[in-house]
């Protein structure tokens, strides 16, 4: 586990606690090696004495799996360096966008390809679905967390032809373990509480190509979207507000009747009960993601609305589902399946 | 005073105290009528052994002003009864929508026609803005909250005639308080703190033709809205994120402008620095509404997102704003010019 | 599971879904019974489409253990009509107070007797601990969440005869989770987020019996507390600051080997690092007590501040405990041996 | 306004921008010189575009009055170069402690001696009051915001000889801006939202001599306090739980009227109706502080509990109060008399 001392790293370390096959070998990072994990996770209070290695080769040697959890554009050295047998879970951003002209136009450091992007659940054209890529695989590059909720909330009406793909607005609100651990005046409790604010606006979220690369395969065309995050009040979790126009001729009956039937063997993706919409509260420290869809007959717009935990499902909680699915084990194994709630 | 006992009628009685032409007269409410006004609103420390009255005629009469803050559709019948020299500030719905078909959609009272509309600042065709309407006015309708931060923020664009009426989506998210004090189970602090979560979606909320109708004012042609609301663990403050296509051929360098030029003057909009963005923190308690606006070149797209606290200049401040311009006294009179921050 | 549509109720079952050997049965309710147990919980994904039965013997029968989370004075009743046979865990305060004159001082229902005290860690004289009454029993009465954080923070230095009984002051701090569900005005999310307040002032907490027999136990000699219980703007949690004096001549520097003694083997229960004191953030939705204890020799007091969940700990952590110990199980099956932080 | 950036400084501020008498002048900073004040504190909004000048005797010359929220162990070098006919008022600890030895304990800069301590209201034996020790001074030192909520709880119950001094305990929930603009991990919002945590535990909090020094004051004796501050999730407030034993023979009956008749006609201090408990909620932004007394006659001691905002009469709001008396204005001028709230 490299990465270890972020809230991306803590959180696959909480699951990995409760992990039935995996346990928790070298925990390693950058700046914070040397230190007890318990003074940088105290919350982790079976490795509170475990000490905190230097992320190098020679920490990481050894492992079955290795999730690297590190600042964007760390991963690509290190992955490189890695065995081929050795399967490495990479929850940074390097490796998850097919388009290097995407990468360079939000990235500033060098295109280092892409890697079977992991989201499973990912509807793609003719009832495809990502799954099949993923398992048994050496290399996979977790999702965004904006992503995972924005992806999903709309995948399954691109991939059923009902919506038009340019325009789709997307605002979403995160929780600020999304911003990290850094430290930032904008970040400070004081500042946070009780305050709401956007960033990123305009199109420049990292986030937006690969918004735009999954909803484009799901449509087998190209998707833009207009994505706004804003940064909410809470520490955890993402509320994605999605909206699209249908397509000419689409019957608004019949449309969330695709979502259903995407989602409907999906362990991970709950479509509710027609009427009740997601709140964010009920999924925190689990992996899984609600969704409720409505249609705007008066203007012919699909809104979906998606709940995820971003630390979660939108991070930690996919990596460790794609290692399950690397390692061949059950896709479900040690993965809440119930958020903590109030 | 009519309402006291809301969240909104504590906020006149807070602006009120602070005053220096309005003092508070009688104070009135329905199911708290008898109790210690300190035992409903224990902020309000000077008024704190006042006792709530009944709201009646009788303890309505002989005062200048009357402020309604009740539930949407019981103003009419008393807004009636009270002498036509006695200027009304109305903060429900029941005014302000011009159009009966509108209001029937989404209310279920009757409809009671509409007064002038008590936002001063909204810029309507050919620089034209409300405020010429209001001033000696003895009726004047509140907008609602959401209505006032996303007629603000978009109406400066379709008055110029930038903006597509079509192709407007606009996601807000709001403080508890702006649900009012209601015993509902989805209000508990235990439920709203560290959650989010939409209500209202697919276009049913009502202050969806309010938006619209401002707007439409602003472009002098019908727009519509995709509007969904959202519920944030705060007690206090709307962020709303607006955005609208760009006509063709309109130059993005020149859009800033606008809306530059449509607040220059105006004491309570405030267009930030370019590239800051408002925070609902800045404007908690006062009566400032912050905007910033954004062009997605790429899309063509204007992003503009816009801070005001629902209960100040959402409601309560922008009902003693119509009071002052209804008396003749300077607009600004009594009304905080700084939030509480952090 | 009885009382399933309560905050308690919802603990249990997330942590039985978890639980390896115990499988949630029937789950019941009064006034929710027959709704969705997804519309109450909708944390609870793989419960959501359960219908809640309505709690009556029938409902109850066939389990081999029966989880009551009911409102106080209605546990007795039911228990008396359950076969002894089986195990039953009562989460209400109806059996924890051995004292009769304690019971009818504080609570309105007729004295139902005691059963074995759910707190398999409480420290007693001579290096006794609880554990050993509660193994192989068939009904325990689960501690309240307050005298789970005050008894466990003070109890070793009174079971080492370290501290005077009679001057024994305790502040706790817990989230609003801890005043239930109840639709009470100042449990709203707009009344509680940026707010505390104190309540039960001045020894009139239902807890503070349940304490005083505790802490008493522990030193074998009377023990009193002046309690003082606040709400705090979170949902879960508990942070309690208990401070006594020293008895005469003891060594200050001897103070902190107590706990560390005390609790070196407990799987529940962690004295932090010297100078580390705990955050309720570390414990929320684990099992854990976190604590740390400090000498202020200038007066001659100990200070311990214990944190803990109220519904994990608090509640139904020790209500699956203590099912665990009554089953013969490994006391530590199923609960969650990490926080979920940030 | 010497220190404008950090917190206190911008309370001072947005106070300032409501006094009628007293018109802001230069405001200064050290590291923050040369920045647009609207880009420190964006909630001044009339003061947006004010340059922050860097705080030196030249940008402090001129001003009848200058604050100073300047970190602890600054006030003292630039007071002694103002002249003494300039009204300064320090925010800061140098000239709280009369005390030598308790400075030199708590602090590792030089001791500057001590100034009339600027809490008005502060009872002192035989009904005198600190206020006609601070009008028409020119140099006042502005309490703390735990002693001015601990102090003005307790002092009453000294002052009438009804308390031991020995047997104090008095533990304070902060909100986080009483911990200041500093970049810390532990302020975090994702880690200060949802969990409380202590601090400053055992006596070493550096506001435990000066509440020591007030409460002696008012006894004529010494009293000694343990003090334990904790960190509550919420930006503003103070909640204050003070509780001390009875002297033997204190009718209980009599001890709230002590209280009573202390505060009967202070401004800024207000007994609550009996059975009603003070809540930070109430007071936030605004300079009252609300208080609530109860004997548990069981223990024979005294509860008493404060709520106060932090940066207003903890800090700002008692700064402009003294200036108001320094300069022979209405004490009260300028300052905020009803809370915002919800």
């Amino acid at each position: 586990m490299a990465g270890a001392s972020g809230y991306a790293g803590g959180e696959i370390l909480r699951l990995l606690l409760a992990h039935p096959q995996i346990e928790v070998g070298a925990v390693t990072a950058a700046s914070s090696a040397g230190e007890r994990l318990g003074g940088v996770h105290p919350h982790l209070v079976p490795l509170a004495d475990r000490v905190i290695e230097d992320t190098s080769l020679e920490t990481l040697a050894g492992h079955d799996v290795v999730f690297l959890a590190l600042p964007h554009g760390h991963s690509a050295r290190l992955a490189a360096q890695l065995p081929e047998s050795v399967v490495v879970i990479d929850c940074g951003a390097d490796f998850r966008l097919e388009d290097e002209q995407a990468w360079t136009d939000f990235y500033d450091t060098p295109y280092a390809g892409s890697w079977p992007y992991g989201m499973p659940e990912l509807p793609g054209p003719a009832g495809t679905v990502q799954r099949e890529r993923l398992t048994g695989e050496r290399r996979i590059a977790v999702p965004g967390c904006y992503p995972t909720a924005v992806s999903l909330a709309l995948a399954p009406g691109f991939a059923a032809g009902l919506l038009e793909g340019d325009d789709v607005v997307v605002v979403a609100a995160s929780g600020t373990s999304g911003a990290g651990k850094g430290l930032k005046p904008h970040l400070l409790g004081s500042e946070v509480m009780g305050s709401m604010s956007p960033y990123g606006v305009g199109g420049v979220h990292r986030h937006t190509p690969e918004i735009e690369q999954n909803l484009s395969r799901a449509a087998s065309e190209t998707v833009t979207v207009s994505f706004t995050p804003t940064l909410a009040p809470m520490p955890r979790g993402i509320l994605a507000t999605c909206t699209a126009r249908l397509r000419p001729g689409v019957d608004p009956a019949a449309v969330r009747a695709e979502w259903q039937q995407a989602y409907a063997a999906e362990p991970f993706v709950h479509l509710l009960p027609e009427g009740v919409w997601p709140a964010t509260g009920s999924v925190i420290g689990s992996n899984h993601v609600q969704l409720q869809v409505a249609v705007d007959e008066r203007l012919g717009r699909v809104v979906v609305v998606a709940a995820v935990d971003n630390l979660t499902k939108g991070t930690a909680g996919a990596a460790v589902q794609c290692a399950n699915l690397a390692l061949g084990l059950d896709e479900t194994l040690g993965l809440p399946v119930a958020g903590v709630a109030p």
